[in-house]
């Protein structure tokens, strides 16, 4: 623990909704601008951040999320949330509210994240299971398994599943 | 490592509903009864719990979650979920649960936050981003980011996304 | 932070999708096979991991999950996911993959926590608020509070909420 040490956070990305991909990459980046040694591993539905066809079109789901912020005043209830047309709604919401405040994009931050050289780890079982090819992800990464990340966060200052 | 440091827990409250806001205060209460030192950082959606108008409304969504629990044997299926009036019955449900058993109320549990010296911190990114304003939040907490987060979760000996 | 000591993880797993019951049953059978000390506390929903009942019944929600992978270039939209029969659907596919990738079930994967010693424990609080008896558990664990989960978390290099 000595003070030369830098400091180190292994984060697991496991969910690929729009507004599920922007806390690790928020996190992350936001980590290694502050010298921190920074690896994000993505798996399951948290594969898609990193996925090349993906990474631009993630959605919100305006379903199953009481907390979800309504259009003002208004809330979305869940047997509106179930219609057709509102995944498009909720998500156009959630872009346009981040870009007003000024929010970096998903693509954004993680270029933010690849210069500030967060390590970016694929999930190798993800892939297998799920048929997604080495070609299908940014080139950016490396493929590994939860070994892999262990490996990484046993001597990690912070470890976080979002 | 002296033994006569405190231990430190980091959390970040990410999400806003009751069954989603019971983890990070009751093990941010039961951590500071133990005397450790703790911080939550109310974040997306988690920043509800602290926010004056809605910590008592804070409700429980049927939907898209399988392993909810349902009235005795009745599990409640996702198309019945989705119908008006099934989010004011899960909340209710697990009102009386908790009550039944004892649990206390996210009310008495934030109580119990702020007795025990918890660090409150609210995201400010996520103030802009939905426009809440610092007199929406209750008094006892202090306004922070990404990066005051991380300060504090560094030196943390238990982290955690909830 | 002598090299003899053994590396330690505590993860909370919170959840009880047949999704979301991988990711800590995954992690903690892999870091007990590279001779990590593990604890997994089982808590809300997480407790049907461990009900000898309900394990290997897990479902996934085919809802408020725009991530879901569909079937081959086919995603399942929230208006349909809301239909009677989907969950059953995105139960079995999710099955079918996992199976294909060699990934094991979940009973296999708990059993080889187990066999790891894994320190499994129940959510006394949650039994209580669900009206859960001991006899609904495996056998192979142990029934503690939030108190039992900190003691042990307090001194782990890798802390998870799944």
């Amino acid at each position: 623990m000595s003070e030369e040490k830098p400091k180190r956070m292994a984060i697991i990305a496991g969910k690929g909704g729009l507004d599920e991909a922007y806390p690790p990459l928020i996190l992350g980046s936001t980590a290694s601008a502050l010298d921190f040694e920074v690896a994000i591993f993505f798996t399951f539905y948290g594969l898609d951040i990193v996925n090349k066809k993906k990474l631009k079109k993630l959605k919100v789901a305006p379903l199953a999320n009481p907390a979800m912020p309504g259009i003002g005043p208004i809330q979305i209830p869940n047997f509106i949330g179930g219609l057709p047309g509102m995944t498009f709604m909720a998500t156009k919401m959630m872009k346009s509210w981040m870009n007003n405040a000024g929010v970096a994009t998903i693509p954004d931050l993680l270029e933010a994240c690849i210069l500030g050289d967060v390590q970016l780890i694929a999930c190798q079982m993800t892939m297998d299971v799920m048929g997604i090819k080495r070609e299908d992800l940014i080139d950016e990464l490396e493929v590994g398994g939860a070994a892999t990340f262990l490996e990484f966060a046993k001597d990690a200052d912070i470890t976080m599943y979002m």
